[in-house]
């Protein structure tokens, strides 16, 4: 089993590699992850860490999920996700990493549905996805907990007309499914009038926890991927997870050396995945890391304006785009590269040209070896630089994988939140944001949001 | 005419707006940006600024591209570029703006070719692409200056063994164009063997700077895109540009402000366009503004270790990913939105449900003004506290508008490396991990690198 697990290689950090100008101790933190760690199983016990529940999931819990999703390939081929952040980048994260980049542009297997993640309300985008649907043969999921997210409501409503101008109420009931509190918001209001089939968002599973929940399964089943190898995965890894301090315990040394690098001035974590499929893995993580580290007020209630800002990366790619600025820049980057050990196809570089020089060391090799040639030379050559990265090394790129790196990871943001003492499960400064749309589109009991952006409307204009 | 131009908001930027502590008075750099427009001038008048020069190719410049965007149209229906980088940013940015995120997944327009770029050689996705191709109706654009880029060569060398043994070696030949330095290099070599058609990078233009040299122009004029427009619309920025201080000059502006704010400890420069098919704008932009600004050591040989880190984000996506941490994290960005103020594009919300008071205030409106609604809410609520953004507005997203917004973003890359006093025209940070590379990779002659590579190999290991 070892060699289907991920592993952490953090040497690129110590001192021993890295000197004691830039390398860190992990030993230093055992005492304050420990803490960290008895406040997390606090939280668990008082029932908030639904994520952790989620990989023991078992048959019957799925059956409902299954059903929808064998109905919906039974009707349609097309699956569109009306779903925005933690309701949008899980589904996102694992299909791009199973299915490909281009799994929208080729043709999927047998069975296996499209699924179309449509996480912007904006019109030039969600009109083009619209324009491109058969609508004979499309099901549409909208997700949001509260039933209430403007942009994805938004989208429904128009979703839900267009369906019943063009086949009729009964039909365009059919192809709905809503994703939501099991009880409460305005997509349950909806399916009291309207025969809609629901799937439940457990009520202690925050959105950007979501993936293993409803939420990332019934749009992953749709698209015929593995959700026992997914759930298995993040199952054997929930084990780790929670063994109390450092030792044998990713989630712990991924958010120590986090933590650690972020108070001595890191303040920027690159998640630079060696292969285009995992961009999306990388994205789910910068929700993840920013919507619940990135926090105004300590759990105390003092102001301490605290968050790592999470930047997607992609190698070998972004080693011509962002690399000068990682190996020259400020020392204020802490590097995780994801490097799959097996990228399960081998593509061999032929042997021609090889009266020229500077071709001829690459004939014979094949793309795995030079991407992971690259990824190696790219963190020897920051440390040499005293700059520290860690590898995520995945032994293959499947959904058992990436079940542990989702749980993982998780539960690492939960790990750090607890040693910055900051709550890694709410979100409070998105609101305002929200109150002040509500403001501007005239939503009753916003009228002093909208005096406010009258306010701003009518200010002196500073333009070029 | 002035109504097709864009235009900088940078009212909350301002000490009147954002209060004496956030704002930026833009008067005090005005000494500070005539200096660096001087030294500016300098590099233009030494031939160094080629691409300031683009802009203004006429027909006969463009002649040698129209030839082979119309011969391979001729021949093919695909176009796979094969670039990394600066060879491949640019064409996504524009590609991606005009014909949309799905422009791969819906047909193209009658006699548009589909543009795949190829930017990472890693086997999964490459192999994916390949999967997919239809080798008869597909013609491939190698880019690459020094005809030595290890990635794009690697592909390069696998596709024309692939086209020789599917079509033979005079079909593979006319399947290809390279587009490269105007002598040198290896491209060329093989191009003196194998009548492979070729374009020219200018010598004066970097990688990063050349989205309006043949290196973008091929293949967006295989996409059918109007590149007289583009350019166009470029050349009425490079007079703006050009002019002295800040005064009609957007950026002087931008580079004025972003300067002075990563000097007051904001830096990182999130580039947040409220539209998804403008996320490969702000990609290209990281490019430009991280390996151009990010730099070890300043003009003079001191080290300095500067840069800005660029963050590309989506808006309204992102409002569900990144904002919590951008509204009350650590006051240690800027914000630049981008904002269509034509989607070209009309979705109205219907008025459905009306009794439930949190969706009736939707019913009516158009996507467009909630994603307008949610941008201004956005910046103002960021301004609310202390938080500083610009806001760049877009007429419309159109060829004349994109060619405005890159020749604008890449001339204020080289008056804030003038103003930060570092050559925004080299990367020699990324010459390292290449030769470590070369090193693995067994090429003659990097043998201290391969040794240099075995000791890491062989340092004790640190993995959990």
């Amino acid at each position: 089993m070892a060699d289907d697990m991920i592993s952490l290689d953090y040497g690129f950090c110590t001192p021993a590699v890295l000197g004691e100008q830039h390398g860190l101790e992990l030993a230093e933190f055992e005492q304050r992850v420990r803490r960290a760690q008895q406040w997390m199983g606090g939280l668990r016990q008082e029932g908030k860490l639904g994520f952790l529940d989620l990989p023991s999931q078992d048959q019957s819990d799925l059956a409902p999920i299954m059903e929808q999703a064998e109905r919906l390939r039974g009707l349609a081929d097309t699956l569109v996700v009306l779903g925005i952040g933690g309701s949008a980048l899980g589904t996102t994260a694992v299909d791009m990493a199973l299915a490909g980049t281009l799994r929208n542009v080729a043709p999927r297997p047998e069975g296996a549905m499209r699924v179309l993640v449509a996480d912007n309300p904006e019109p030039r985008s969600f009109g083009q996805l619209l324009d491109g649907l058969d609508l004979q043969r499309t099901a549409f999921n909208v997700i949001s907990k509260s039933g209430s997210t403007a942009e994805t409501m938004s989208q429904f409503l128009v979703v839900r007309e267009l369906l019943e101008q063009k086949l009729g109420a009964e039909q365009a009931v059919a192809r709905l499914v809503f994703t939501t509190d099991p009880e409460l918001g305005n997509l349950r209001l909806i399916a009291r009038d309207e025969p809609v089939a629901c799937l439940e968002v457990p009520r202690n599973v925050g959105g950007r926890y979501s993936v293993l929940s409803a939420v990332g399964l019934l749009p992953l089943a749709c698209a015929g991927h593995d959700l026992g190898e997914l759930l298995a995965g993040a199952a054997e890894m929930t084990q780790r997870v929670l063994r109390p301090g450092l030792a044998d315990n990713l989630a712990a040394v991924f958010a120590a050396l986090c933590v650690g690098y972020s108070e001595r001035g890191r303040n920027v974590l690159v998640m630079m995945p060696y292969a285009s499929d995992l961009f999306g893995l990388a994205q789910w993580f910068a929700q993840l890391w920013a919507e619940s580290l990135g926090k105004a007020r300590s759990l105390d209630g003092e102001l301490v304006h605290r968050g790592q800002t999470p930047v997607a990366a992609v190698g070998t790619t972004d080693q011509h785009s962002q690399l000068q600025l990682y190996m020259e820049g400020p020392q204020d980057k802490l590097v995780v590269f994801i490097l799959p050990e097996d990228y399960q196809r081998v593509i061999t570089i032929p042997r021609r040209y090889q009266q020229i020089e500077s071709l001829a060391y690459l004939g014979g090799q094949t793309l795995c070896r030079l991407a992971q040639a690259e990824a190696a030379a790219t963190a020897a050559a920051l440390a040499g630089g005293g700059r520290p990265s860690m590898t995520l090394r995945l032994p293959a790129v499947n959904a058992r994988c990436l079940g542990q790196v989702l749980l993982m990871l998780e539960a690492a943001t939960v790990i750090a939140g607890g040693m910055l003492g900051v709550d890694p499960l709410d979100q409070p400064g998105v609101e305002m944001s929200k109150r002040l749309t509500y403001g501007l589109m005239g939503r009753r009991g916003f009228e002093d949001e909208r005096r406010q952006m009258e306010g701003f409307a009518a200010a002196p204009r500073f333009v070029v």
